[in-house]
């Protein structure tokens, strides 16, 4: 969940100056994101269309209208043709109604306006979160609900929550919970929850439409919730000695615009409010076919969804879409170099749209860099042969993409990572902060009811919860036509005298014809689950494909009538196979704020299409519950999660088998001079 | 499976003096392994006592003879007392009989003698394969065979493989079954099986007790089975640049004798010919209690399970124990610096007993490094207070202990790694070549019976089979009196109005009783798997506890009645808690070797013991169901699996909140220099 983040406002909105040097800079391909002098083309399309103040108007969404998938790919076959057109997609609110507005860049015009009056709205933005924020501390109820618990006004910080939907049958306003809390000597503002007090307030209004101070509970006390590192008092632990990653000669990596070629991959990197990272036309080299050959047309977070396991008033809706209700990609932060990312990383920036439709600019929204852990790629020591013995080791040397999205207490770490052996590695870290709950307990000898989690401090309970991300892997592989095979590890009884052995298990695959064939909950039965391209063999004879090795099984605990569960659905299986089709992005709908579940992933594939020998998109749930332990307080060391594809029968053998190591490096007599 | 590892007869056996300089340099501590002083007094009293020629002894196990816990414990309350007794564990063969001999090294005395005559046999030592091996190559039916296929007997190099039980009733003898590869212009001698011989060699008698040539099959060609570097042709991929790890004052932790700190960690390193390596003592600092607090009492492989799926003559018995059979220590392979661990890891070597009883030396047998992968331990960004933007982030830098176990062509990375946070993580890589059949098919398309395995090249087939590694982890959180609390996340449905929720999930905490509580096969059901010590809590009330969060939920899929089954039940399930006792170390049995089953975890467990706030021993099975792919031939990429044993309410709060992270390196100009 995201608390209104006043620091995109320091983020300096741009002069015209630098707008033009990034014009003049800027090398153009079909997939990159808006400039910041396209995104300001749009607002004035739009404003020019929609002249304030007649009009009531706000950006809620601006991102590249993505040209499709057949004019990407052909421009791609022959770069010499003309780019397909330059298109904007606009999501704004205008006098209380959402539309969806097409603008083109090169005619400066509107090419479609229309307006969406079905259920959900779309991305909060950061304005009107802050503004919501504000309307509490001038509100005399609560401005006396404050004073009633004896604290001070001035330290009160307040968050907008999404209000999720919980079965009204009729339209309702667009609004959001706004929840506050306690700073008074503390930065740690998510421990110290002022519970007890509800305020709805109506965004297109921008004022309060509901009220109510339903409990008093003590507000955990600022003492160890405070996380940064000059607020500590000793002891202190002993300081580990200098550590860092070294290239000499740089990087092995080049970036030109968004593209990232490195070792024998290329692929796209585009920057969306939303999504945040889009991996795009991910291809690996073949060395021996001496060819390009396509893997990930696009790869994504579609949605994250995080629900809340606490029934009580102030709580039961807490059932969070961080990308749809927030924006996964405006959430991003600024990635501080030596930190969050080495020595030898290299940074890029993003942008996005603010409310009335400026382009911002997030500084370091990702940062590329090569990552050397110590590990080993591949290795074997043969002494099996007679009078030598024969080794050969190679050091995994691996390219990582990463951003980092802080919605509001949580900071999400998310990581691609290429491997030379044609893996692609995705993993996202959980840490900053848990949303805790004030509580009157201060021992858990205490507690008489249910408290739906851990006690974490005196007052202070972590709440239960989930988070569901889910990928759009969009692969293609070696071309768009491609099959989703399950192939089931089945145990078959020797009972005749063909083996001693009583069992042994094969393998049986089962191509999936219908969407219904790969609705898949892990962890049941072992399975390999391949991506084939049925019109592709290896010299052999087996289809080249890639296969996804899962990290976490995890899936949703809620019922499926729930309404949460509803419009989280996509949470229900680890797996989903759906043919390709353009406008199936958000796995939680498009507009996922107070949505119904009537538009997602679970309700597309209720059509069950077919899926065998299509360009198919395969839909990959990560899932963490979270048990929150007093580690977790009042910052969280990491917990992370991953996923891989792998090529399997891709390659005719090992691609990396000719891969020569590095050349170590010498190191001279300067390591004294080093810390001179 | 190992094939005769004829490379350990390459590494030195030890000279006097330098046995003299190792005593001398020496620390001694209860845990530490035998040193090759040690080692050959150990010969030499067993020696004397069965005087060759009258005796035909062999050594197959010479280790320590661990004190009792109660008396290492005491030890390491008071470390000015007398270190216990100094004891080794031989297991010989003496005419051929198995005896389990104690030795008392301060007495030079055995203290006791006794055979063994119960079913299975000790590890293999590698002199006897090697002789094994041998024997075929001047037989004359294997002659024949050889010449029949037109075959060079001079490029042929062979393996004993352990047979295995398959039902017998009478007493087996101690045999192996020797098959053999071909080279004739390659070293990938696993690519190039010559299928259809087996020859059965009595390794008491050391001579050929049986023989078949059953069938024909062609040997797969030498072309792209050798994995040299030196041997591969162009083309070649375009080399990365230099990368490296750079600590310019040198590593963070100390290493006295095998005792090894870092950070907030103390544990204990001991090298074993049949674990490899065991991780003792490990216990972490808290600052805030100002006081050392344990872990791990012990932790270390305990068995690897590694049976085929292949139901054919030559293959149906290839259900290897390679720890139990083959010595997983004693498969361990030096460390090749700058490939098998960074620039600034630091090596240790390791001592094993030859048959003879003479000590030899494995250098760089274990590494030691710290770190960083450009990882982040902790981070937030706080946007959500006015006017400011607080950002705190701190890198994760960790320790690493490896090992790689060569068990003939398989390849196994080992890595214990220790956070500053308070985990441990355990991750074992996979690599290596595979096992493969030689087969008449060239093309799938032809493949007309069932062949096992997937066709990897011509000719080739890459069999299916599992890899079932169990970790045998004795924890003592914060004290030997530890429980086992499975904590399901159990869905309840709200069917009152008490929410607008139809449902929340909740923990319902199960501490298990008996052994029979705490046998689980992960994936099917969500829970927290929690060791806790029961006799002490947070301040807000929490059992102090260590979780399991596993990485693979993989386990046996063969039945359960199936022979090789019933040797590797352990397999049966990912998670077992058994009392502490010190006799049950090996989750396979003590003699793996033509085991049948009466001696393992799956048999202890029957007794259905109390573990509730007990000395407990936590096992658990990593798996892997290995479906080989064309990527894997001729060499594997790594494929690896980790398991994490995290603090879970053993701190009151995180326990590197405080951490500082590690100084910037200001680099001089001399990175020129540095290539100079």
């Amino acid at each position: 969940m995201a608390m209104a983040s006043s620091f995109k406002n320091l983020i300096f909105f741009l002069s015209f100056s630098q707008i033009l040097s990034i014009i003049l800079t800027h090398q153009y391909h079909p997939l990159d994101p808006l400039t910041p002098s396209e995104l300001n083309q749009v607002r004035t399309i739009v404003r020019g269309s929609n002249p304030i103040p007649h009009h009531n108007l706000t950006f809620q969404y601006v991102g590249l209208d993505e040209p499709d998938k057949p004019s990407i790919l052909s421009w791609l076959s022959n770069q010499s043709t003309k780019n397909p057109p330059r298109r904007a997609s606009v999501i704004a609110r205008i006098d209380k109604k959402t539309h969806e507005i097409t603008v083109d860049l090169s005619t400066h015009s509107i090419i479609s306006d229309r307006i969406y009056d079905g259920h959900g709205y779309p991305t909060l933005t950061f304005e009107e979160q802050t503004a919501a924020n504000k309307l509490p501390l001038t509100y005399a109820p609560f401005v006396a609900s404050i004073s009633k618990r004896g604290l001070k006004l001035e330290e009160v910080g307040c968050g907008s929550f999404s209000v999720g939907w919980y079965g009204e049958k009729r339209k309702t306003n667009r609004v959001v919970k706004v929840m506050c809390y306690y700073l008074d000597g503390s930065v740690g503002i998510y421990m110290r929850p002022i519970e007890g007090i509800t305020t709805i307030v109506d965004l297109d209004e921008m004022k309060i439409t509901g009220y109510s101070d339903r409990l008093m509970v003590p507000v955990p006390k600022a003492d160890g919730t405070d996380f940064r590192g000059s607020k500590q008092k000793p002891p202190f632990p002993p300081r580990l000695k200098e550590i860092t990653v070294f290239q000499p000669k740089g990087p092995s990596f080049t970036i030109s615009g968004h593209s990232i070629r490195w070792a024998n991959w290329e692929f796209h990197l585009a920057f969306d409010m939303r999504a945040g990272p889009i991996i795009s036309l991910a291809s690996i080299y073949d060395l021996e076919k001496d060819e390009r050959r396509r893997v990930l047309y696009k790869g994504f977070v579609s949605e994250l969804f995080v629900p809340y396991m606490d029934l009580t008033e102030e709580w039961y809706y807490r059932t969070f879409f961080d990308a749809g209700e927030y924006g996964f990609g405006l959430c991003a932060v600024p990635l501080e170099p030596l930190r969050d990312c080495p020595e030898n990383a290299v940074f890029m920036d993003g942008y996005f749209t603010g409310q009335d439709g400026t382009p911002g600019k997030i500084p370091n929204v990702f940062c590329v860099f090569e990552r050397y852990a110590g590990d080993v790629m591949w290795r074997h020591t043969e002494g099996a042969i007679p009078g030598k013995v024969i080794r050969e080791v190679r050091q995994e040397v691996s390219l990582v993409v990463r951003m980092v999205s802080t919605v509001g207490n949580y900071d999400y770490i998310v990581d691609w990572e290429f491997k030379q052996s044609g893996s692609i590695k995705a993993t996202v870290g959980l840490t900053g902060t848990l949303e805790v709950r004030g509580s009157k307990y201060t021992h858990k000898d205490q507690i008489e009811e249910e408290v739906y989690g851990t006690i974490l401090a005196e007052n202070t309970i972590g709440a239960y919860h989930d988070h569901f991300l889910i990928y759009h892997l969009d692969l293609d592989v070696d071309g768009d036509a491609n099959s989703f095979i399950k192939a089931r590890l089945q145990t078959t009884s020797v009972t005749d005298d063909r083996s001693p052995r009583k069992s042994y298990w094969s393998v049986v695959s089962e191509k999936a014809k219908r969407e219904s064939d790969a609705k898949i909950q892990l962890g049941l039965k072992p399975a390999e689950l391949l991506v084939v391209n049925p019109n592709k063999m290896t010299r052999v004879g087996n289809y080249v494909g890639y296969r996804l090795i899962p990290g976490s099984v995890e899936r949703a605990l809620l019922s499926d009538d729930d309404y949460a569960q509803l419009r989280g659905a996509f949470s229900k299986y680890n797996l989903w196979v759906t043919p390709y089709n353009k406008s199936e992005k958000w796995a939680g709908g498009l507009y996922t704020d107070q949505s119904r579940g009537d538009d997602n992933l679970a309700v597309w594939s209720l059509r069950n299409r077919e899926i065998e020998n299509k360009d198919i998109v395969l839909w990959y749930t990560m899932g963490f519950h979270h048990v929150p332990y007093q580690e977790d307080f009042p910052v969280m060391p990491t917990v992370s999660s991953s996923f891989e594809l792998r090529p399997s029968n891709f390659f005719e053998y090992n691609p990396v088998l000719k891969v020569k190591p590095p050349k170590d490096i010498k190191w001279p007599n300067c390591s004294t001079l080093i810390m001179a």
